[in-house]
């Protein structure tokens, strides 16, 4: 464990969040998502301030009684304009960043980029101004502090702070990935520009891995025929990971026990899972396809193997995601008229967001399925494995970043392949004791060697390398 | 010009295509597109033999009476089971192929490789088989000639022919956009292993420009680990071009003045025109959005600019060719409801194929929009200018292959930017009659001193230079 640091960890969505309950009281609530979990760790061992965006009204309220500060948590809020937030999350950040860096655009229709894109251009620009100021006077309060921002919410941020600030220390980590120079074209030339030239302005850039790595370096030559190195900037990928002492902790707790007793008494004799938010990066619809023609291809599983697909709802503000869990039920249904029978439906969906239900579906797992279009990393895939109890067998996209990790411990898939994806699941169902015992114990080694604490000391690490 | 060659040209779509008229006599059609007009120049000046699909039933005849060859015309028709052809043409080449080499995909939702891909791909092999049999029988005749392969319908064909005569000379050029690495993971790894492979076993590997050809050589680096170079391949880039004098001549034909004195007089006095094939690689349903834009924000348009659309219906059997018909009449009927007036309609949609009316529209044009999502090329560009009698301005995309070449003196749009092509439309319909011309007279000497010899002498050269 490297030594305690003075860090100011930036981020649009912080540690914890505030509302109030049936009785009026107010309660925090844990944040999700795999940054708020990953970054914990950071929490524990460093000297961190973490600034934030103020999400709810209650969180308003707190930053409005405290300066922004929130009491034992080391957490600031920046509060934003309602209005403003919404075009900076809702239309920049969401879809138009996110589908570009995951390749998720028809082009040929979208994005249509006018006159509200243009507003909404301006918005993100004044929320990052916003984190920036924060920034700015948190560091006029601890000078020496490396400020660390977090993902595509903040491409802008580090360049205002360089501004005011040339010589304090900026990194950014970026958790999604990292298309290729085509790709940003779906962004004007001022738009992709600034998005290149605000990251340029961090002391270190990093990413999950190699390929997202290399294509930004890629991306710099051909967009701005730069180097980051020429730019005194250092990139680097460390793939982020997991706690496994929390995960152990969380699989014998009496919540998932009891959840797990449940899923136990219901489960079908092999089951296929999936976890995930109801993002159209996930693949969802496809893998409900496969799963249907696995059972028309091979009708021995049917009435035997059942799918479990655990679905968070996700940003349902944003009508491309609105129309995305319509398909995702719709196909459920689709296979389900297909292939089910009075006693037993082959696809049970559940949307609901069950952290406990998640847990004991992991450890009963017999195929996880994680077939993503594109993934930064995809933490389920070293979640899932960490506490099943089955051996169950990991059938991986190629484009999900777990996969330069675990990939050859796993079956890999071709996101868009059915015939693969379905060839796949039945290679996982079939598979020889021996040889899932094999793969599963490997994939359980490599993350509790490369887990989360792994990730912050080489993170740290590049911190100091690069001159912090 | 270069001393004169045996060549093997190679392509789906040949330079004639056969058909029966009203009263059941045999008639020639020449061959459409880009790519047959670019090769007229090749057969003039050398010993050609050109090697195409049978299309219609009466080229089957024509084979079937002569043993494939093509009297007349040093043509060879290869033919085809009908059904084996349609997968081949319009699954595997289109769209699977097409969308891909221009990023249309939405990956979401589309492609879903299935057990129908499985068997169109092997329609595809079976395809290039037949073509790879026709070439070898070809160079039993002619061993010294060069196999000149043309585009995206032929990928397999050129390892077939070299495991059969490896010490023939095999060349082929690529008419398309060539995508990055990751945009190529839409195909499961055999297939694009099989696409990049296939190209490798050329001796020459030739695109429109640098960008693409980068493109491959990145492509080969990240997808087979290997380069061009370490193979044997030369890679090169020669943007194709056209014969100034052949539109000359066509410009002042009978044909194309009655069709220009129509268009005088009906003409608004501003005319904004667009020229295509009915693709959605082509962006037309943007270019309305961005018509009816213009004359949102800058009224004083109205009534005096009209935007003119000739559009040729493309690749009617496929279903995203059909809904995208369908999208591009209603776009124009969207802006001509919201801004048409008892006497004016701003938009002029012609869905039809009249080459002597698109003459007509070049020399007429005030400004030429050319928005593509991607293209290889685009040849009108280069070709309405030509015969331009306005100094017509050309506001190109910077996704067209031809903006490498003509970008300095067009307005350059973004293609997903409505905003960005509104305004660009707004400078080019006010802009000064010393700068148009300028820009004008520059495109034009450009095209006449880059013409297709030009093009053809360069890609000869190369075949010099790698040992022809």
């Amino acid at each position: 464990m490297s030594a305690r640091r003075q860090l100011i960890v930036v981020s649009n969505r912080g540690p914890v969040s505030f509302a109030r309950d049936e009785q009026g009281e107010r309660v925090e609530r844990r944040g999700g998502g795999g940054l708020a979990t990953a970054l914990r760790g950071l929490v524990r061992h460093h000297d961190v301030t973490w600034i934030a965006s103020a999400l709810s009204d209650e969180d308003r309220a707190v930053a409005a009684e405290s300066g922004g500060r929130v009491e034992g948590h080391d957490l600031r809020f920046v509060v934003h304009d309602p209005a403003v937030y919404d075009h900076y999350y809702n239309v920049v950040a969401n879809p138009l960043l996110w589908f570009t860096h995951h390749y998720l655009w028809g082009l040929a229709q979208r994005p249509d980029l006018d006159s509200e894109l243009a507003v909404a251009w301006r918005d993100y620009a004044t929320v990052n101004s916003t984190f920036a100021d924060a920034v700015v006077a948190e560091l006029d309060a601890r000078p020496a502090a490396v400020v660390f921002f977090h993902d595509y919410h903040l491409y802008l941020a580090p360049a205002l702070v360089r501004q005011a600030r040339p010589d304090a220390f900026l990194a950014q980590f970026l958790h999604t990935p990292w298309p290729q120079s085509d790709y940003w074209h779906v962004l004007p030339e001022p738009l992709r520009r600034a998005v290149h030239e605000g990251l340029l302005a961090n002391d270190v850039v990093s990413f999950h891995t190699a390929r997202w790595r290399h294509n930004f370096e890629q991306s710099c030559a051909d967009l701005l025929g730069t180097s980051p190195a020429d730019r005194g900037t250092r990139v680097t990928n460390h793939a982020i990971s997991v706690d496994p002492a929390e995960f152990e902790k969380l699989a014998a707790s009496e919540a998932v026990l009891e959840e797990e007793r449940s899923l136990v008494a219901s489960r079908p004799e092999q089951l296929v899972l999936r976890v995930e938010r109801t993002d159209p990066s996930k693949n969802i619809v496809r893998g409900f396809r496969a799963f249907g023609l696995l059972l028309d291809r091979h009708p021995e599983h049917r009435g035997r193997v059942g799918m479990l697909a655990l679905l968070d709802p996700s940003r349902q503000d944003i009508p491309e995601y609105v129309e995305h869990l319509a398909a995702i039920e719709g196909e459920a249904r689709a296979v389900n008229a297909r292939h089910g029978t009075g006693d037993w439906q082959p696809v049970d969906l559940r949307i609901r967001d069950n952290f406990a239900q998640t847990v004991a579906a992991y450890k009963q797992f017999d195929v996880l399925l994680v077939n993503a279009v594109y993934d930064g990393m995809n933490l389920i895939a070293k979640e899932a494995p960490l506490v099943n109890l089955r051996d169950g067998v990991l059938v991986l996209s190629e484009n999900a970043g777990a996969h330069e990790e675990l990939g050859a411990w796993s079956l890999t898939v071709n996101p868009f392949d059915l015939l693969g994806q379905a060839e796949a699941l039945h290679a996982a169902l079939t598979m020889d004791t021996a040889e899932r015992r094999r793969r599963a114990d490997a994939i359980r080694a490599h993350v509790r060697e490369h887990d989360i604490a792994h990730w912050t000391d080489a993170q740290l690490a590049d911190f100091t390398r690069a001159g912090a």
